[in-house]
């Protein structure tokens, strides 16, 4: 089965036409190479909206509600800059925290620089759609999908109800 | 003093008996190991319930409120899995969190495997009893146990009010 | 620019003059040590407060609010005793809050002791104030410090809004 993908850009720079989009290419580039090893995953959406909480909360819910995508990756917003309220925004709407794929992913972060001590990722389910955050930094992305790549294809089966994923290691 | 210990599976299919306990065995079997070496732990109750917020905080409650038991472990429903629910409704009747036992089963687990990712276990107090939230798959539950056995007797001994664990080495 | 920070000790024992103040001494000489490192760091305000929820959120409110310090380090009430509440009082008065220096303090602080697991520290901001728990132990609060010394900086210029610190790695 396809494992569809939707990826939201935000930032209010982008979002006004004052610079380029770095963060949101860089999370398909990072879904298209995870799709090539691991099959079937595609990104079908993509989105970019400002720094505002009721903009990235719909955005989120539209492609969780309606188009029940497998998996949605926020990039930006994520730090401590006054605007920054990516995690506020997605946690408020999720039904449940997945803390694990944020703690792997700021391991691992913290492996490459300190500064990653910064990034305030929320991860969690809502339906059965995965939503994951991620920072808005480029290379940071790909790291961090990167962190959480190998779970990753079991987590959207278990999600779905794949009778096969109950009892993966550790679950 | 004794060190009281509740066990609480998780488990549709265990509470429709279509299935047979793992988890709850693999948690009391840890236990008794952990009781060889820390001496005075025992397991008190035992119990199965579904998938089922209200049954699991029922359990919990019952074991923190009236019996007073030092410590309660569940097992199972901690993954992604649609039914799975055990971490929320553990997270609404603690009093305090304590995610420093999170952290510590999450980092070795993923030592493991990086599945462990999926999990999504809570820990923290009500009145005097610590409650943690553990996977079903039984091989992980040892690796969880074994991952906070040391820190656990000051832990317990300290949400008790003993003097002596006022200030334990980062506290 | 000068980095304000204010130290709370939060202790009921110490707050009925039944006992020195460790932890709080503990933090401004860690601070200080800071300040040598990156310059440019002064402690302006310490304060002692019992083991109360509305004592120690009245006293960071006052300097997030009013004073408008760069960070607020808090030191004691972090455990499991009866009377720890400072992380649920700090939770409660963060507008976000900041789990990467939580976690890398954590990580840190597990390396040298496993009962560092007990320390439930929160982390988040105010305004644009970054608040901080660490435990009442004196030596913890100098690993603790260290565990996020290289980023602070980068935290608190990226907090007052300094677009240079828009885009540090990861964030
Ligand atoms: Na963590």
């Amino acid at each position: 089965a396809q494992v569809r993908v939707a990826v939201l850009t935000v930032s209010d720079t982008v979002s006004k036409g004052l610079g380029i989009d770095k963060g949101g290419p860089a999370a398909v580039a990072a879904v298209e190479k995870l799709g090539e090893r691991v099959g079937g995953v595609k990104v079908v959406e993509t989105k970019v909206v400002p720094d505002e909480v009721d903009q990235i909360q719909a955005a989120i819910k539209k492609w969780c509600d309606e188009d029940k995508v497998s998996l949605v990756i926020t990039t930006g917003g994520t730090g401590l800059a006054p605007r920054d309220v990516t995690p506020e925004a997605t946690k408020a709407i999720l039904e449940r925290e997945a803390p694990g794929f944020a703690h792997a992913m700021m391991t691992y972060s913290l492996t490459i620089t300190p500064t990653a001590m910064l990034s305030r990722m929320a991860a969690g389910t809502r339906g059965s759609t995965l939503i994951i955050n991620m920072p808005g930094n480029p290379n940071a992305i790909g790291e961090c999908l990167d962190a959480i790549a190998v779970a990753l294809p079991h987590a959207l089966r278990q999600l779905r109800g794949d009778k096969r994923e109950r009892h993966p290691r550790h679950t």
